[in-house]
């Protein structure tokens, strides 16, 4: 098997994933337990058993396909001994594209088989096993917080607790996930190694510099703010202008104070904006009482993010007075920054070399798997380009040729990694010797 | 029987009814054709069964009970010869007050008892039936637009059509209708030659001014504004500020402009507010691509409201054009301002008189059942007082004492129209002449 006929049968495979819960406009829409979530995974494990690889559902829906690959693997039970996972998710935002997170769990099944056959040619010597995962609710639109699956198994989340969440509808992740199929009962692999992750960038940066992939160093530090804003219902009509205390008049002048503060701030540092809004009572002719804002706020430098978020909260209050309204923020889903390992951005940059491909270190804005994964195997993250910069939108969009780069890559670092060579790595997550060590690094 | 029993047997149903769909901060929560608008339909018909009235539902769900009185009533079929009709609805807003339609109805049901007391004592004599109506959907709040049962049994919508229109839920006036066991298939009572109806102020005139009874000559000129702000769908952290494309953000000045057109006019001349709104696809960590707003803008000068709104689609391309979005403006349900008879005003004041109670004339800023009525029969709308002016919330409040005037000026009004007083009168909806006529009031 050639790596030309890897690649034909990864992008048929891609392609044909991207039928499932596929838009008019050539977007997915698949959310975390949906049917459509259900049909990717069942893609996904029938991918896995054809090659004989032991499938392992656990506790809060994750989808684990193991190939034995290390030592004694061909007589372990399957789950026993050391692995490598790799991997990204299947589910996707409400009309979303159809490359955020599936390219990063079909790459990864295609160069987990591509790591098998070279072993089991003797091309290659492995020490792991290499586990390719679908974690569960990514996204995060459905059941909010996002990046859920990887969260509850690496111990950042409570499993109980995120069973637990519930949709707009009212459906708990339990119910939804039973209702799939696909609730089980473990806590996962044990004895993983390291983690190694590709997805689009969502950004310019490789496109705008023509370079076909990115080693992310680092992420940004986030976090959400949860407003609530109440007034008084009353009558649209019958109402006298004065009397009227309009919460949606406050939610308005707080979408607008989240976006504009984005320009008291060097341009770029920081991202901010209003997501997710509820409306009450929502009725043609009802002044609203009650309206339920998310916003998001992103930089690199924390203090940028803890500035903003505090001029915010002083400005809603006056917003609360001018008014007549209450208006409540809490802070929530606050991500420090996490640096990868210094020793995987360089294995992706010899790697890249190996290849012939153009490779520059960057930063993610955006939240992975892999940022959660990071803080207890050393972790590996890849970027390739997003045609414009899009995501999170049926216009997102990347060439076939750097889908079949990033999995060349990608197969690239696990052949690497199944062979020990980030062993032993520290995973600083964000301890404050690793942002030291960070600290000189030129890009940033 | 004298009046102080009716009034005591009066307000125990009132308050009996206010227990149907109850909030726990003394609202009522029951939207049209709901399980609770149902309930409340079933005890309106069980009234009317206990008391032999006859009872018709017709095609659009307006519920009426008729009062056998007039010439030959004893041996005509039910709902053959000439008849005053009266009433209110029992459907709420969300959240809504007890006090809003539903007090009209009960207090209809309980005039109508008396007069037909009357007539049986030979105390009044009647050349009209009575006929009771709970209008269905006055509200607008599930089903858009409001005023519905009224408007299609005077002919102002089709029927058809109307049955078409779905909640946001999808479930159609028909499914919703034939749901809860009131779709009939009448086109409702013919012959009907005069309209009275009662209901809550919702402004603060008559409390302000320590007067009983408002007599509404006119309502004010009303339109609604349906926007649609197209943006891009991207994602709150990755896309770069300069890239995001916020139908949430045009939104949202849509909102500010909208409230603050008011202040460029006269104050309390114009009211104008967004009530209903949507959001896609509204996910925590996704920049919204559609946003759609309802807007209400009200007058008694139809002048400012054509001004506010041209002003407002004038600012709205610029929001587009600074943002980058597309956004439409498509006016609808637009509303002329109507005049109530003259004859029906001064016969108000002179029952007013009659018992003693102080009355003002007065114009409805929002809209009734009986602005419809006005168009095909002379029409009486009468007022009494809200505490602080408040209404389509939990809050809303009248007191006993104010309820029952209302009811006995109801008593009085209808007594006199089933006896012929308004029987030839002109009934001018918005016809210049009858503007013209208007034009010297002195409270205009």
């Amino acid at each position: 098997m050639t790596i030309t006929t890897t690649a034909d049968r990864f992008l048929t495979d891609f392609h044909e994933v991207a039928q499932i819960g596929r838009t008019d406009r050539g977007g997915v829409e698949r959310q975390a337990a949906t049917d459509a979530d259900r049909q990717t995974r069942d893609w996904f494990v029938a991918f896995a058993r054809e090659r004989g690889w032991a499938v392992e559902v656990d506790r809060i829906g994750n989808v684990f396909a193991r190939v034995a690959l290390g030592e004694g693997a061909g007589s372990a039970a399957a789950g026993a001994g050391s692995a490598i996972l790799s991997g990204s998710h299947l589910d996707s935002q409400p009309r979303g594209g159809r490359f955020d997170g599936a390219y990063g769990v079909i790459a990864s099944l295609h160069a987990a088989a591509e790591v098998e056959r070279r072993v089991r040619a003797g091309e290659l010597s492995a020490i792991h096993d290499l586990v390719v995962v679908d974690w569960f609710n990514e996204e995060g639109s459905r059941f909010a917080p996002s990046i859920m699956g990887s969260s509850v198994y690496t111990g950042l989340m409570d499993c109980e607790e995120i069973l637990g969440v519930r949709d707009l509808a009212g459906t708990s992740v339990r119910e939804a996930l039973d209702g799939i199929g696909y609730r089980g009962d473990t806590a996962g692999p044990a004895g993983i190694v390291g983690y190694a992750e590709v997805h689009i960038e969502q950004g310019r940066i490789l496109e705008r510099e023509g370079i076909e992939l990115g080693a992310v160093d680092s992420s940004w530090y986030t976090q959400k703010l949860d407003i609530e804003v109440f007034g008084e219902q009353s009558h649209t009509g019958a109402t006298a202008m004065a009397d009227r205390r309009d919460a949606l008049v406050g939610a308005a002048q707080i979408i607008m104070l989240v976006r504009d503060i984005c320009r008291e701030f060097t341009d770029e540092t920081l991202v901010s904006s209003v997501g997710q809004m509820t409306v009450e009572p929502n009725s043609p002719i009802v002044v609203n009482s009650h309206v339920h804002l998310v916003a998001d706020l992103r930089a690199n430098d924390p203090a940028i993010v803890q500035r903003a978020r505090d001029l915010l909260v002083e400005r809603f209050q006056r917003v609360a007075e001018e008014e007549l309204l209450e208006i409540r923020a809490t802070d929530f889903d606050v991500r420090p920054n996490r640096y990868y390992p210094e020793a995987g951005v360089a294995l992706q940059e010899r790697v890249a070399a190996d290849l012939g491909l153009g490779i520059r270190r960057m930063q993610t804005m955006a939240g992975h798997d892999s940022v959660a994964m990071n803080t207890v195997a050393p972790s590996v993250m890849m970027f390739v380009p997003s045609v414009d910069g899009v995501s999170h939108c049926e216009r997102e969009f990347t060439r076939d040729e750097d889908l079949v780069n990033g999995l060349r890559a990608l197969t690239g670092v696990l052949a690497e990694m199944v062979g020990g060579a980030l062993d032993g790595v520290a995973y600083p997550g964000a301890a404050p010797d690793a942002r030291a060590a960070d600290a000189g690094r030129s890009d940033r």
